[in-house]
């Protein structure tokens, strides 16, 4: 079954965390070869450092210079890093940051080709990243720059009870209210309902909407945003086919488990949504960049550098996060093929209600 | 042991939630009053209604005029209602609004004199309890303004995995930010740390505070609060004696199971502290308002009125209420027998670092 492995591209991430650690051990289960082609965007001299001293067993390196000649029975890489690169675990670099840098930008120039058809980001710094040609906050913000589609991009955690996007993400809580808007929120929702359909081959989704004040505003007592951006963005939302229901009060709708009722939850902001995530299922979450035009997933972690060197870091998100990615990809596939191919509608139901959205 | 019995008062809350099915379910297990004397500020007639409706089995009541009439060995009742008084399950009424207020008017009345040791409050409807008399936003600012001790009175909650307070309370999201100073969080870390020790026997507190933004800043780049108030005020905290560590990034500290290491956690705003709260441990948590001259709990969930009259409650919170109201006078007793009765010090110890604080 060659022909149904998918190739996927892995950046190394920031060398002095835990992303080798957490590359190596995915690949070292040789398990996850029957699906992917691996090539990972990193550095041989790196990978055969961590591998050495963390004794990790199993992991054969096929060295290339280009994806073109990739080994599709073996785990190929991809040398980005200058030749005297040097790890230092658990800090952070210059070096660390440019390798990181580009890995990235090699990966995302062969995605752009399609000789990758999915990529799985490993954690970068966000401060030693940065440069005149990396000026984002993250990886979000720069791929949605090469890869947007006109939807905005959604941070979307995904495990294996829940997934959650949130409307605002790496700004101050005192930006959070201002920066919501129905028009932003509807954008979202769209973007969220959309990814569903197609990524994860839902029919038809089900979203619920968190409030943004304690207790959802508790009608106008604590705070109008609920009133004023929330219920109208839900009712225009609904309005445009996305099935979304709320604003519910944050704290009892985790509390009380409404989360299993949804595909999918729209947090306001970062924490409100990342608190209950993690609290809830901390070890296997899976970050999905929703709404561009490639497949990208991450692990939810993020450099670790407190546990880098260590052999403690555990590698199910990084593992979950390919697989993801894999089924992400073939989801599409298949969603596409359906598209070009819908069925033929018997004339009998030509009246009905039942729309191909 | 009739004699280390504590007398508690219990006033009856909204008429119309879930109130009496959690009061009569939890007396009607008769090792309550091995520990307790309850006296319910309520109505012998809502009361009836109740236990039948459900078909409580084990509660016979001892309708009482005044405390000072109880049967320590019988759960007494005091009519705070009208006569005519109509219960309709599920809906906010204003006569129910009366009722809430008259209960708890007559228990804090007697709380003042001293005929009860402890309340344990059932939840009221925050709107159709306002009136002249009671324009607070809840229980706790209420008792605050009757039994307030210089410090500000701190709402705790707790469960079998954690305590956790909040800086501030029931307000916007947008005022969050603007509400912070060193000298509210010095102050509520006071009190948290006084508590900790006098009403829960912990001899030298260990306080986790969370920080506001996301990442808990980042280091200033998203949000400049940690950087100019949270961290100035953990140093003037930890200069007037209190062990405070922090300020963790929010996600993180819960997903990681940090709160585990720590006797509290200091949020900075309500979903910040009530979403892991509850996405923990739903069904389990005690409200307690710490920093009151008097003791008072309450259970963590409200009136629920969609759940009223169906027999579906869980009264184990409000089980937990009344446990820890026992527990929490009787550690206050002890550490006042202690403060009276000082250990003498040896004189070897009289120039070392141990002091009593």
């Amino acid at each position: 079954m060659e022909n149904d492995k998918i190739v996927i591209g892995i950046t190394h991430g920031d060398i002095n965390g835990i992303s080798y650690e957490v590359i190596l051990k995915t690949l070292a289960d040789a398990r996850v070869l029957d699906n992917i082609i691996p090539v990972i965007y990193g550095s041989p001299k790196v990978a055969a450092f961590y591998r050495k001293q963390l004794d990790i067993q199993g992991v054969n390196l096929n060295v290339i210079n280009a994806v073109e000649e990739l080994n599709p029975k073996r785990i190929n890489i991809i040398n980005c890093a200058d030749d005297d690169i040097k790890v230092e675990i658990g800090r952070s670099t210059p070096e660390a940051g440019k390798a990181a840098f580009n890995a990235l930008e090699r990966a995302t120039a062969d995605l752009q080709t399609g000789s990758l058809q999915a990529i799985v980001t490993a954690p970068i710094n966000k401060k030693n990243i940065q440069s005149d040609a990396f000026h984002f906050p993250g990886h979000t913000e720069y791929l949605e720059e090469k890869f947007g589609t006109g939807t905005p991009a959604v941070m979307l955690l995904v495990n294996d009870v829940m997934r959650v996007a949130v409307v605002t993400g790496h700004i101050p809580v005192n930006d959070v209210a201002k920066s919501l808007s129905v028009e932003k929120i509807v954008e979202k929702l769209q973007a969220l309902n959309i990814s569903l359909k197609q990524d994860f081959s839902i029919v038809r989704p089900r979203i619920a909407v968190l409030g943004l004040n304690p207790h959802a505003g508790d009608e106008g007592v604590i705070g109008n945003e609920e009133q004023n951006i929330i219920i109208p963005a839900l009712k225009e939302a609904q309005e445009k086919g996305v099935v979304c229901v709320g604003p519910y009060p944050a704290d009892g709708f985790f509390g009380a488990g409404q989360f299993s009722k949804f595909d999918a939850v729209l947090a306001m902001y970062h924490d409100q949504g990342l608190i209950p995530f993690k609290a809830i299922s901390m070890d296997s979450g899976v970050n999905y960049t929703a709404g561009l035009s490639v497949v990208r997933t991450s692990p939810a972690h993020g450099t670790a550098y407190d546990l880098a060197g260590k052999n403690q870091a555990l590698e199910d998100s990084f593992r979950q996060a390919v697989y993801m990615a894999y089924d992400i990809y073939k989801s599409r596939e298949i969603n596409r093929e359906i598209a070009r191919n819908p069925l033929k509608v018997e004339p009998k139901f030509e009246k009905s209600n039942n729309k191909v959205e």
